[in-house]
């Protein structure tokens, strides 16, 4: 029950952060690490092999012409959840079709831009057909954000 | 060992064709349904609860305003991935943002815009997870796949 | 002679603000809500029905893949006004192009991205082909406004 | 029980064709004219004059820097349905943002590019608050569209 | 020798300041107004009339679905300079094509996002096809700016 | 009164064809030219002083990253319009961009994208500030663009 | 003196072949491959090691997520010219974001969508700093595209 | 072993800076220029006269309607390494498409929007190939950036 988080610049993980104490809450066993899909392919291929056996999901955020999900797409079977980062230019439109434009074959889970929560939650919903118990974390997860905009309705009624 | 497959229009199904006999080729149930998020909301969300307890993945295509996958995943916690269908304005701009850009708590796992195929393909690695027969199926096509690009490069280099 | 104004987060209450006290000072009775499509889907069914039947017009806003306005659209014939919210990425596009490229049968009246006074006129506009007196307001205010470019105008030139 | 439909060029006639068929069949006279916001401007407003007693909705269809619908909605307080028209460059994007990005006092209520069956359907539900009749027929038509998507889906279940 | 700048809203003055200045100090006689399409769509009618024989260029700048420059552009055949102004979303984007993608028959001489000085500098050079006056002092400008980049340059060079 | 008219290919003639024939028949003499910003510049530059003093008006036509209208701009005070050419790619948007943009400075009076049409009328335009002959043909075109809308209402009418 | 041409797919040779003949007139050695990034990456690795020592410039053409150029650059410093070629939706967009946009480290040379002649004019002209012939062939290529133009200009005036 | 850096306005230097200093680290000679294509054209064909027999790229640095690169490029053969900067509009799509999409014949080697250090690398990769001597400092910045993203990793491990 192991998720890999692989973020293309250690700058990224701010927005990777909350998403990843919510994975840890479920239970599941998180090995974050920062590779580069261009600057250090060996390490990320060496990285990839690594986990290969054990890993139920990988969630890759990277932005610009953003490669990573895509690349470790194509060398392994595990699910890739892909998280397009918004970067200084380009409002992330850059960053969203770099990741979800994959050529027929290798494709990627691409999921909101700069929503590390979302990816994290989309590795949960994949983990949990395989976890039941995941299942009941999510249920209870979607019960309380229920909650909390029912509070928020409650508040704006006054 | 199933999948759902909803379209929100039956004009979409020419661009799931492929996809769907794939995954029929891997040994999947497959169940093909034309249901839409507006039309149809109440067959839409009587399937949903049909299916819930015996489906994997559910695979959502749509286009323009395209919000049946995010109508689907607001109502379950099958992972649903999401097929932006491109219609005869704005290039499928219109449906990749509908379907990609999903508030945070409610994830689409999103590929590439008229791709079936990946769309097939990113459900099966999901249930790959499961089910290792699908992996089996999976680095079969995969080898299939670089079996092909190897011949057209043969034949390109003459 | 009631409007519900429907946000998908709380947090797009100050976009709303100045036009919902525009409606009170028209004289119309505004319920606000806020209401998730995707995170309350029942409530959301819940309200819409509960005011079915003396209820003019819905407003409805929402950012990011704005999906609340056309699945309210889809579950009544009141006339719903869309309100693109820009959100952090995209520039306000995603929202737009979420509202108003709804697929034929299920139309959104869709105004200008984070006008909360556009959505609010428009409602009126839509409200006063039944009651006169709206008409009234609506003449006074579009007097109000020549009159402030009018000012605007004469400070310019000194 | 009267709707203007305007189009700035004859041109797009054909886009709002099967639109203007559905009002007629809802039984709302229809008045469709061929007025310029910038060749015809003095026609345009003299027209608008003539129907501001009788008129409850009018439909405005332009393409490319599309002004049409919002140099109407400055000469008239009956609600103005925009309706933008795909031209042979930008893909409509043209169209749509120079019609719903009406600045603050005087909104458009923009519909789906190139949908005529849209902008019709927009007028008829603003219409229905106010005529009871037109209410029924635009259950009686969502009722045949579900039934239509239950046929297709029907169909794709073989 | 006079020049009519016209601004959607009194707060688009600061993007057309420096612009007026440089009209000023090569002599010709500028009427700066804040004047509304939709607003003030009468005064502005009535201004156009009243400027209609003595002035040689239209500078018109405006925001969002920016339809200011075409329909003064409509009701004269004096050369209208179009500013597109950027406002809070979209990012200009909305303003250009509003502006620049006028229907066949009535142009808009476009400029450069929120370059008040360009919209100067253009109505300037087409004023100086009548005045050679103005040529000279357009000539002794680029100069002007010819110099500025030659001392930035040395200062680079250090 | 005398316009240019350079098209960046011989490609682009068909898009200005019309244009050019209007300026024929207001009994202005065109000079039409095929020159290229980046494969004949050294001709471009003779072009522009050989007509700098007989000239009143250039319209420039590219495509793709159309510099062929700035680059003029810089060399010349006579204005020039600006004519963006669809190319296989980007819809317009390039040509678009790369024309309007100009940095402050040098600015191009840019038309509608592919309206060589408008290109013509912008330039007559400019050109009636000087010449009252001018004015008198562009009242009697505009005249006939009224009858031709009034014409095609009529027959719109039945 | 050779140059690598890689495409992602077979079906991209039309858009680069006739960069390649011209190459080859230029006394070059192409090999041109077909190599995915994604669904053949061990071959694309052992090719670029291959060609390490022997070749000066490499072409890489690909579309959609057009991840190709990119993952090259990032296992060789032998200058990458990255084509995009425009693919079913988008019009070019995503390849051109998804090659230029790199990360800071790893650049991708990025000419024209769809214009392998670019490609393969940028890769002669960097080659041409080393190999003086090469130069001698650009020279004699632009005289020849300049007499081209000259050609067209004069059979346009006729 | 020399570069020329060419920027449209001393204003970009910023952004070039870090590039400069690492191409001077490795030992190049650089002459950084602010010369503009629209403002000072006859000094900018001056100065790439100059430089033509000595200087091995140029790297030339352009917001807006960025013409400088390709109008450079269109004076010489020597390669030029184009870098879009982002401006105060359009979030840099204005300067990339002005500058990449340069039409067959003359194209211009474009890198990512505002990364100095980009067109710095890929100029030094292109000279590499004629200097071993820099490709060994490109090796040897491979490796620093590869430590960099290890050392990063090892800390985001704790």
């Amino acid at each position: 029950m192991k998720i890999a988080v692989i973020m293309g610049s250690k700058s990224d993980y701010p927005k990777l952060e909350s998403g990843i104490e919510l994975l840890e809450t479920f239970g599941i066993e998180v090995v974050a690490r920062a590779l580069s899909a261009h600057r250090t392919p060996n390490q990320l291929s060496a990285f990839i092999k690594e986990i290969e056996q054990d890993t139920d999901v990988i969630i890759a955020a990277a932005g610009k012409a953003a490669h990573l999900p895509g690349v470790i797409a194509a060398q392994t079977l595990i699910p890739v959840v892909g998280l397009p980062i918004k970067s200084s230019t380009l409002d992330g439109l850059d960053s969203l079709l770099s990741i979800v434009q994959m050529p027929p074959g290798i494709p990627v889970a691409t999921v909101t831009i700069d929503s590390g929560l979302n990816a994290a939650l989309m590795a949960s919903q994949i983990m949990s057909i395989k976890y039941p118990k995941i299942k009941e974390h999510l249920i209870a997860y979607r019960k309380e954000m229920e909650e909390k905009v029912i509070e928020d309705d409650k508040n704006l009624r006054g």
